[in-house]
């Protein structure tokens, strides 16, 4: 725990063995974000519901912004989310991009975070914070872990794509609530958006040119 | 002109056919929503610009709000939009999907109304009036224009989720800019998501159930 609290001193302390204290303090974060919003929520309520001191909650994720970032990243990470998404499908009415919506869909609408995950995009386009959050998500849990796996070309291209399909659903579905894409089941979304997925990266896409320096090439 | 600038009050002044004036509004309009944003413009400035009383602006266009829907909806019209998109596609290589996004995404880069729209899109979570705006503008330049071209069944849904890509797009490559997406020339993101947008517009849907009712079938 320690008074040396700042980021750049070594860490002493509890050992990160102690995982109890740990999913303590990730079970109350996914609470409170859920609840209040980031931007509304304290870690200081966070150590109070996990019966720990609040110092002790900086001490192991850093700041309010740190934690939440893991608090979504391990919720993603504990359902298996890169890994369902990397795997190339088998039958097509099951495909890995519907799976992944299908359980990404069901995270939103059911767990905690929902609510919480939902504000950070509603934030993301006028609080720098959120985007900040937002773009070190997708880039550290998204492409980073998926890009690799993928056996196609311009990985990191796809991962995008996928994510920018993904990221216009949740505003169109749960921030706009456009009807009739907002009263759709999710097994119809996920079936009906996960080829789009799938086809993002697997399939054979027209990316012709240096992508990855940022060449401008026009035909 | 006339003080009678009530919206339920019968119509005097100008007719509709003067144009012109009409025209050089919306002109000022663009340029001036392009240039500081839809919150920062001021009818003011742009009846000034125009060369005409402000109040004219308000009797031809109503409250800044109207005027803004209005300078968009005319900007993606008189571009053929709506047509371009509702035309099935001939040659793979140049879809209807890739033909519209190539004029959507030229539009947004070059043209003076483009950092007004992608203003609009950044505020959309936060900002009750600019969401308004850009659900109006999709319900009656999208949905109402295209579900009705549209020969395939479910065509409300079917324009909602091109929608929900084409925001997604527009979110990930002008707002949050995350790479590599942001890098990819006009060409390559239309040729890639044009297939997108046409498979949601004319292919094939696994959309069962009686969803215009919201009727949330599970199996």
């Amino acid at each position: 725990m320690g008074e040396g609290g700042e980021s750049s001193a070594p860490r002493r302390g509890p050992r990160p063995t102690d995982t109890a204290w740990r999913e303590q303090i990730l079970d109350a974060a996914r609470r409170e974000f859920g609840e209040h919003g980031y931007q509304a929520a304290t870690v200081r309520r966070i150590g109070h519901a996990a019966g720990v001191d609040p110092k002790l909650v900086h001490y192991y994720f850093g700041t309010k912004e740190e934690l939440f970032t893991t608090t979504i990243a391990e919720t993603f990470r504990a359902r298996g989310f890169p890994a369902l998404l990397a795997q190339a499908s088998s039958p097509p009415a099951d495909s890995a991009g519907t799976r992944y919506l299908l359980a990404v869909l069901t995270a939103l609408e059911d767990d905690t975070l929902g609510p919480g995950f939902i504000g950070l995009v509603r934030n993301l386009g006028t609080h720098e914070e959120s985007r900040r959050i937002f773009v070190r998500f997708v880039t550290g849990e998204l492409i980073e872990q998926l890009a690799p796996r993928l056996e196609a070309d311009f990985a990191e291209a796809r991962v995008t794509l996928a994510g920018s399909q993904l990221l216009g659903l949740v505003m169109a579905r749960y921030v706009l609530k456009v009807p009739p894409l907002a009263s759709l089941s999710i097994q119809q979304v996920a079936q009906t958006v996960g080829p789009t997925l799938d086809r993002y990266l697997f399939d054979g896409l027209p990316l012709h040119g240096n992508i990855e320096a940022g060449n401008d090439q026009r035909p």
